[in-house]
């Protein structure tokens, strides 16, 4: 690493939240921390032009590079508290970089989390985000728990991420505030890192939704060997999203579109309680939204009769 | 990520080898490692191009990937035990994935290090490898634990790598087996894991050569707040490089070039016979080549008079 990236390291993303378990961080061959049992490692990439428009804001790219990674870990019941960042850029340019940081950093710093090392290169613009945060092995939550006969949950409302990014990839210059909201969920969308360790003793599976909600379901279902029904009238839509555009429409960027970083998870229907108490406690709207049943696949239904709906998933921004 | 990612990782990137602290490895949201302790925590990002060339092998990518973080969990005096990968490739093709797998794989195995997860997408190709390994808090080698007077040593040879990045550069046809060791030893260097562990109770200082003796000979400086003097002669070379380059050319790699991932540490004086007994049991060669003095910066000495080198280092492949 040149004199002059190091300089830059330091004057931008050398915080000062104090953390007397990082034991020596940013500046050394690699930090150390003090860990002291079992360990979440969640590591994500973004790439300009792939997972991001290029116009993004910088702010709006180091909140995501933290945020998608913060989702993987809530999605695993893990409490977040130690990320690295690998950052590739052509030219990286003072106001670019102290956006990109305050933005990674002021998320960082609700969550609890300090950054602790990484690397600043030349190179296409990549941001790499790997996360550290103890887990307890007889709580964690992973892909493969659900149970045929559990109920299917999800966390907030779906599909505003997308419909946001359709808005702010058109530049529309007609901004109400319907409009206004959605692009500020797709810009910074708000991983459910209180929800996730809510939820390590009571939900039975979880994913975080970042591929859209079928695709995502559909991993749980693959990993816990079943199906799932879903109802599609009980998806839970943001005002926002429903008041902007037709209920067919959206239901379709509910279902299929990516980037919400909600939690979709599956409880036993004993749970059911203590699951609406425990989002109603960090003040989190919960949806049951169908069931895990025998076989494979998700199979939507409208009004009680099976459809195929538009789009099956991974709506991304491109590739 | 989409199914052929994830088919392509399986197929891949999960070995067979077992480890009973990963509690969760490939496949969910994160990852779950079975740490007990203090852990030193290391990333680093090669970027096409920019760090190796783009004719580099596939294989030797992939080894490379990890070998720099192996180096910098050296120099920190750390057991180096799970990692990550993170992997922006533009178009990916099965027999160049099987090729870097095997590359990165292999010295992992050779290590004891686990591929716990990681990310597969489309981008620039742009590879960022993220290691975690248990550390004593109270024998961990930063760069600035050196003090005036201390002796500096390099492990092994100095030069190869960048005479042979040179080399591979030019794609000479007259290829001798001192040609191929230079060659090979840029392709695929040699992390000086076990002897980072063995100098932890040994070394006051450390870091790994990876930007040019003399530059980070200078971070060691920099952080124990001293300089240091350097007898040109001492620096080891290897027979092959000795016997293709003339002497100063010779010296001029091993001063200026980087990429050798070779050890550059401090001991105080008393240690010299500690340290010299602890490479002789890994089967390293280990030479001191100056001290640390007083004051700031790395002064250059050749048969008792002061000398600038012509390149003070980072030659890095290109950037």
């Amino acid at each position: 690493m040149s004199q002059e990236e190091f300089q830059l390291i330091k004057r931008y993303f050398v915080s000062d939240m104090e953390d007397s378990d990082v034991l020596l961080g940013i500046g050394d061959d690699a930090a150390v921390v003090n860990s002291c049992g079992p360990l979440a490692v969640a590591t994500d990439t973004l790439v300009s032009g792939i997972h991001f428009p290029v116009h993004m804001p910088p702010d709006a790219i180091g909140y995501r590079s933290l945020a998608v990674n913060l989702s993987d870990l809530s999605a695993m019941g893990a409490e977040p508290r130690w990320c690295t960042l690998a950052l590739a850029i052509p030219d990286p340019q003072e106001p670019w970089l102290e956006a990109f940081a305050a933005g990674l950093l002021g998320l960082a710093g609700l969550h609890g989390v300090s950054l602790v090392g990484g690397d600043l290169t030349r190179g296409p613009l990549t941001v790499t985000v790997h996360l550290l945060g103890p887990i307890s092995p007889d709580r964690m939550l992973t892909r493969g728990g659900g149970k045929v006969g559990d109920d299917v949950y999800v966390t907030g409302s779906l599909g505003d991420s997308a419909a946001g990014l359709e808005l702010f990839s058109k530049g529309t210059h007609e901004i109400g505030p319907h409009h206004a909201a959605l692009i500020a969920r797709f810009l910074k969308p708000m991983p459910r890192v209180e929800e996730g360790c809510a939820l390590s003793s009571l939900a039975s599976a979880a994913i975080d939704i970042s591929d859209g909600l079928l695709a995502d379901l559909g991993h749980i279902c693959e990993a816990s060997d079943c199906g799932a029904v879903v109802d599609v009238g009980r998806v839970p839509l943001s005002p926002d999203l429903a008041t902007l555009f037709p209920k067919e429409a959206a239901q379709a960027y509910a279902l299929g579109g990516g980037d919400d970083y909600e939690l979709c998870f599956t409880a036993a229907p004993a749970q059911a309680g203590a699951v609406e108490s425990a989002m109603s406690a960090v003040g989190t709207a919960v949806q049951s939204i169908g069931r895990l049943v025998a076989g494979g696949g998700v199979i939507c239904q409208r009004d009680g009769e099976t459809f195929s709906p538009s789009s099956s998933g991974y709506v991304h921004f491109s590739s």
